[in-house]
C-alpha cells in the first residue's frame, strides 16, 4: 500500500512535469523512475510472499550440528553394538489405530496425515509402539535390538532447551521370555556407559517400579479407578513442589487429605538396597502382593547393579512415575545434576535425558490371540544432549572440521585443469579423499585459503616443471614445507602422511 | 456368527444331557466346554480387530535388511566423503507453500498432514527442494553436501521392484556460481563410481541437457507453450515406443504430425562426442541459440569426462528428457543394463537408479529478492539397490551377520549368573563387544549353539576351577579349539583374536 502511494506521487509528479513543459531530460529521469517503480512493485506483487522457515519446533543441522551429532550418534551406537544388538527400521507413519490407545492423555499430540483416500496414518509419536507392533506382525518373541529414529510430538516446543517438535530417540530394547531383572540391569547399564561416555556431567538415574507405584497408592487408600491419574500427579514432583501436588490430587482429583498425606511421605523417599530392605519390612507395603513382587525384584536388580559397579549413580526413588501408560514393571530416568563446563554462559536447562522401563503388556495388545512378549528398554533423548554439546563447542575455542578431505589439488599456473582433473580422478579411484576448486585458473593464495579454511591438510600442486618431471609438489598446510614425490608414490604418501 | 451358533449348540447339549441325567462327570465335561467357548467368545468380541500391516507401499527393515542397508549406505557415504562433501540434515515436513509449484503434474502425490490448528505441512518429496530452501534461508552461495533421508510419494507402489510410498534417496549436490560443467563432471563421475563400487552388473549412464531438448523443440516447430507437455511425452520413451509416444503428441496433446515425426528423428540419437559435434554442425539446431549453448557444454562435459575416464558408460542420449520442472541445464539418468547374477529367479525390474541434473533458477525462488544460486546434483535411488542385493543375498549361500559381537560369556556350570555378569561387565568396560543369555543357569549347549546361531566367534567360559586359577577359559567356535587365558589378558585376548 505504501509502495502504490509512492507509485501514484510519482505518476503525479511526471504528470506535472510534462504538463508545465519541464526540460525532457528531467521528464525522461523521472518516467524512468516510474517505470522502475512500477516494474518493481509488479515483481513484488507477481511472487507469492514466501515465509522462508522451518515448520515451528523443528530446525535444520548444518555442517557443523551434523559433525556433533554424527559423534553423538557414533558413542550411542557402538555402546547398543558392544551389547549384541541387532538393529532394525520402521516407517516414519503407522496405521493411525496402531498408535490409538497407548499413549493415555498424551495422544492429543500425535500428528495425523491429512484423509487424501486410503488408509488414514499418524506419524509416529515414539519407536516402542512400532517396534511391539514389528514383534507381534513377524511373531518374534526374541530379539534385542536397536533403533534411531525421528520422532514427532506436537508439544509446545522449547528450542533453546532442546525440546522440538521432530526430535531423535535412541532405542534399546530387549524381548523376551527371561530369568527376572537380568535384561532390565543391562538397560541401566547402557545408560551409565552412554551417559559416562558422552562426558556430560555428573548425573544420576532414577528407579522404580509400576508394581511398587501401585501397591503404594493401594495401601494409601487411592481407589483403584483413581491410579493412573494420581500417578500421573506424582509424575510432575519433578517440576513442582510437593504441596503443589498434594493440592491438585485432593482439589482436583478428589483423593481424600489423608491419602494424599500418605502417599507424601513415600514419595519423599529414594536412596539404595537400604530402602529396599526398609520397605519390605513396611508394615502396610509388605503386606501388598504388587508392592511385595516389585520391591523383591527392585532388591535383585540393585544386586546386579552393584556387580555392575555402578549403584553409586542409581537412585531407587519413589517419585518417579512417568506418564505412558505401557509400562508394567521397572522404570527409570537419567537426569544430568548440573552443567559442568562453566564456559556455558546460557543455562541448558538441566533435566531427563534418558528414560526407559519395561513394558510386558504391549506387544499383547497387537497379538491377534494377546500373546504376550514381555519387553524392557530405554531410550536416549539426545536433542537435549545435542543442545548441550552445541552450546558448550561455540563457546569452546574448538574448530570442528566438516569434512574428511586428506589433499586439495591445486595449481600453481594458468591452463592446468585438465591436468588437476585427471590427478585428482586417479587420488579418488585409490580412494583419497581429495577436493579442487572449480575454477578454470584458480590462484595459488586462494587454493592455499580454501585449505587454511577447511582444514585440509594437504596440497598436491602440479606445475609444468613437475609435470615433467613426473612429480607432484606436496605442501604441509601446519608447517608450510613442500616436498616433490614422484607421481607413482603420491597415493602412498598422502595415506602415510594422513593417518593418525 | 459361526462361533455363537457353535455356543448354542453346546448349551442344548448340555441341556439335554441334564434333562436325560446323563453321568455326572459327563455332564460336567460338557459343561466346562461351554464355559471354555463362551470366555473364547467374550475375549475375542472385548479385543477390537487390529490390522497388523505397515501403511501401504510402506515396509519394515529387519536385522539382515539393515545390514545390506549399512553396506550400501557406507559405500555411498565414502564416495560423498571422498569428494570433499559436508552432509546437512532438515525436518520430515516442510510448509506446504515451500512445495507448491516445484513438481509440476507430481504434485498430486504430495502427502498432506491433517489441519490441526497452526502451519499447513507437507512430507518432502524429494531432497533437493528442501536443500534449496535451506540455502535461501541461510544465505549461503557456496556449498556442497550430502543429505540421506526418506521421501514421501503417493505414487502406485510396486514392492517388489523396489517402488515404495517411503524410500530413501541419497543426495549429493554443489551449489555456487563456477566455471562450466566442472561440478556437472564431478557428479557423473561420483554415479559412476558408486554404481562401479556396488557391484550391481553393468549400467549406462544418460545424459542430455533441457537447453538442447528446449532448442530441438523450437526448431521442430513446437509452439513455446507445448514445451513442457511434449518433453513429458518424451520423457516416455524408455516405457513405451516411438509409436505410441508420437499418437500423445499429435492426438492428445495436438502437436502437428510434421513437428513429431521432426522430434522423432532426433529422439533416436544416442552417442558421444561425434553426435556432439553432428549436431553442432546441424543445419536447423546450430540456428538455435539455447541448442547450440547446450551442445557448446555437452562437449565440454565430454572432455572432462574422458580426463575422467569414464566415458566408456556415458551416453548423450536425445531421447532422455525427466519429468521435475525445476531442471535448467544437463540433466542425466543411470540405468542398470541387466542382472548379472544367474542365481537370482525372480528378475528385479531393470531400471533407473541413479538421476540427477542442473537447477540454476530454484534457489531463486525461494530467495525473496530472486537472487539465483546455481546447482548441480545427483541423487541415488537405493530402494531399487536394496531389492536387487537382498534377491541376490537370499539366493546365495552367504550368511549375513547381524550383530558384530566378538564374546559370548558363558559358564559351565550352575550359579555363576554373578560371575557372568561381573565378568561381562569388565568386557564391556575395555570396549570388547560381548553378550551372555538371560538366563540364571543356562546349559552350556545352549550357549554353544547360540553362537553357531550368531556368528559369534569367541566364547568366554567361566567355572570354579577357572575362578580358583584366575583364569578364563575361551573357546574358538570355529575350531572348537580351548585355551585357558589369564584374566588380565583376556581383553587383550579377545581383541587380538577378532581383529581382522
Amino acid at each position: 500500500a505504501e509502495e502504490a502511494a509512492a507509485l501514484r506521487a510519482q505518476a503525479e509528479a511526471v504528470r506535472r512535469l510534462k504538463q508545465d513543459k519541464a526540460d525532457p531530460d528531467e521528464i525522461a529521469k523521472e518516467v524512468a523512475k516510474l517505470l522502475e517503480m512500477k516494474a518493481q512493485l509488479a515483481g513484488d506483487e507477481g511472487k507469492p510472499k514466501f515465509v522462508l522457515k522451518t515448520p515451528k519446533g523443528t530446525r535444520d543441522y548444518g555442517p557443523k550440528q551434523m559433525a556433533i551429532r554424527e559423534r553423538v550418534f557414533n558413542a550411542i551406537i557402538s555402546c547398543f553394538k558392544r551389547h549384541g544388538a541387532e538393529v532394525i527400521d520402521t516407517p516414519v507413519f503407522e496405521l493411525k489405530e496402531t498408535l490409538t490407545g497407548k499413549y493415555g492423555e498424551d495422544s492429543k499430540l500425535i500428528y495425523d496425515l491429512k484423509d487424501q483416500g486410503g488408509e488414514l496414518l499418524s506419524l509416529r509419536y515414539d519407536l516402542t509402539v512400532p517396534f511391539a507392533r514389528y514383534l507381534a506382525m513377524n511373531k518374534i518373541t526374541n530379539i534385542k535390538r536397536y533403533h534411531i529414529a525421528k520422532v514427532y510430538r506436537r508439544d509446545n516446543p522449547a528450542m533453546t532447551r532442546g525440546r522440538y517438535r521432530e526430535f531423535y530417540q535412541c532405542d534399546f530394547d530387549i524381548a523376551g521370555q527371561f530369568d527376572p531383572m537380568i535384561p532390565d540391569a543391562e538397560c541401566l547399564k547402557i545408560v551409565h556407559e552412554i551417559l559416562s561416555d558422552l562426558q556430560l556431567g555428573d548425573f544420576v538415574v532414577k528407579v522404580n517400579d509400576r508394581r511398587i507405584l501401585d501397591g503404594m497408592f493401594a495401601v494409601c487408600g487411592v481407589p483403584d479407578s483413581k491410579f493412573r491419574t494420581i500417578c500421573s500427579s506424582v509424575d510432575k514432583l519433578d517440576k513442582v513442589p510437593w504441596e503443589e501436588v498434594r493440592s491438585e490430587m485432593v482439589g482436583e482429583k478428589g483423593l481424600s487429605p489423608e491419602a494424599a498425606d500418605r502417599i507424601g511421605e513415600y514419595v519423599q523417599l529414594h536412596g539404595g538396597l537400604d530402602l529396599i530392605e526398609q520397605l519390605l519390612q513396611d508394615p502396610k507395603l509388605s503386606q501388598n502382593k504388587l508392592a511385595k513382587e516389585g520391591l523383591g525384584d527392585m532388591k535383585l536388580l540393585f544386586e546386579y547393579l552393584s556387580l555392575f559397579g555402578i549403584t553409586g549413580k542409581i537412585s531407587f526413588d519413589l517419585s518417579l512415575a512417568r506418564g505412558l501408560d505401557y509400562y508394567t514393571g521397572v522404570i527409570f530416568e537419567a537426569v544430568l545434576l548440573q552443567q559442568e563446563n562453566e564456559h556455558v554462559e546460557e543455562l541448558v536447562g538441566v533435566g531427563s535425558v534418558a528414560g526407559g522401563g519395561r513394558y510386558d503388556g504391549l506387544v499383547g495388545m497387537f497379538d491377534p490371540k494377546g500373546r504376550k512378549v514381555p519387553c524392557v528398554g530405554v531410550s536416549i533423548g539426545i536433542e537435549r544432549i545435542f543442545s548441550i554439546l552445541e552450546q558448550r563447542l561455540e563457546a569452546s575455542e574448538e574448530k570442528i572440521r566438516t569434512t574428511e578431505t586428506q589433499v586439495l589439488v591445486a595449481s600453481a599456473q594458468k591452463k592446468l585443469l585438465e591436468e588437476r582433473l585427471k590427478l585428482i580422478s586417479e587420488l579418488w579411484d585409490a580412494g583419497i579423499k581429495a577436493e579442487m576448486l572449480y575454477k578454470k585458473n584458480p590462484k595459488l593464495l586462494n587454493q592455499l585459503q580454501y585449505c587454511e579454511d577447511t582444514g585440509i591438510p594437504l596440497v598436491a600442486i602440479v606445475g609444468e616443471q613437475e609435470l615433467k618431471d613426473g612429480v607432484v609438489k606436496l605442501r604441509i598446510v601446519a608447517t608450510r614445507e613442500e616436498v616433490n614425490i614422484r607421481r607413482e608414490s603420491l597415493v602412498e604418501e598422502i595415506r602415510t602422511r594422513t593417518s593418525q
